[in-house]
């Protein structure tokens, strides 16, 4: 099998079916027909045969798919059937409900530590995480063999750090940050902007509201005139 | 002008436009090219050109684009414009990082409360939002006209308060329990599950390993053999 061929969009669909997946586990369920996971995910059948199908062989007519292989299979091809250190840049809110997160330990990541500048944090001990001062950031990073690095910190502070994390080796930054980091080509850097997040919410919730408006205007429109 | 006739990925991409704008407009920048823009945001000149003449006659050529006027417009469709209340559910990390965030008050979203379980953090005040208790829920999301709600609680609760969301008259679910909720047509969800997002980030950090190893492969392999 080259994973190489898969396209983006079935790989964007991966993580989905593999909740799904890590439900039905927990459920027992040992075989599921594509019709049966269909109606779960509410996806066609077809979109289903057709995504896991990239993988080959999964799927027997009329027997339908081994859940717990599938559910391996697509661990390995996200890469969460191994060990990721990651380490949590920003002990703030949102850094701490990261570390409080045990489900990503689950997955493979672990939290090897978190970061910050203010001194009334560092030192203090989140879920078994100690909070240290960033400058021993690198080091750290070089010790730990650390991976991953969360940016739970302002925009204005991001594209330092960002630097100094690049320089020290790590190979990816998960970007809460509301900024673009400009990093070299071979660092990845996967961003949640929430602000947008919202925005695209805002925006679907207009349309939706015109929509139903527009909806009333032809009711009104299409009653008898007289 | 129809906003009808606009793409999602055109829609997908103006909250990313939105903030570089906005930035501009921090820097005192009042009018832009395409190729300058192009140059901050990274994507091509062209594509700008393509995705903003959706909105016709921003831009006029050779003179650039009006950043303030731009701005503007895209705050309208993207529904910022105006003043949304919305509310919080789950008084944890996660809630509690979401109500300090300050811009999202800036684009028009109003935090009006949070709601929690737990006993210990009913009552509390966080940036002038009181903790209330989940009972008074439906009462609340009436009296103060709420259309958003952040669901930040475990994946268990999620799809009883959705129900009572809905119930209440909700309009959109911001949400970041790890679960798909089932809601009628006319309300909006937007997800923000943050495991899939770590999954996305795993699975490229493992591609770009295998690229890497691979150029190293072609280049033993282009060394000549004796």
């Amino acid at each position: 099998m080259s994973e190489k061929q898969i396209s983006k969009a079935v790989i964007s669909r991966l993580p989905r079916y593999y909740r799904y997946l890590g439900e039905l586990m927990e459920d027992g369920v040992e075989r599921i027909s594509s019709n049966d996971l269909s109606v779960r995910m509410k996806v066609t059948a077809s979109q289903i045969r057709q995504d896991l199908n990239n993988f080959g062989g999964f799927g027997q007519q009329g027997y339908g798919y081994n859940v717990k292989y599938l559910y391996t299979e697509i661990a390995k091809i996200l890469g969460i059937d191994r060990q990721h250190n990651l380490i949590i840049i920003g002990a703030g809110n949102l850094g701490q409900a990261i570390a409080n997160y045990a489900n990503f330990e689950k997955r493979g990541f672990l939290i090897r530590g978190m970061f910050d500048v203010n001194p009334r944090l560092i030192g203090l001990v989140v879920r078994g995480i100690e909070i240290r001062s960033v400058d021993d950031l690198e080091q750290f990073v070089i010790d730990n063999d650390v991976q991953i690095a969360a940016l739970t910190i302002p925009k204005t502070k991001a594209p330092e750090i960002a630097d100094r994390l690049v320089k020290a080796g790590i190979k990816a930054i998960w970007n809460f940050a509301h900024t673009d980091l400009n990093v070299p080509e071979d660092i990845v850097v996967e961003n949640v902007h929430l602000s947008e997040s919202l925005m695209r919410l805002s925006y679907r919730v207009c349309s939706m509201q015109e929509e139903i408006e527009s909806k009333k205007e032809e009711k009104k429109g299409s009653k008898p005139k007289k």
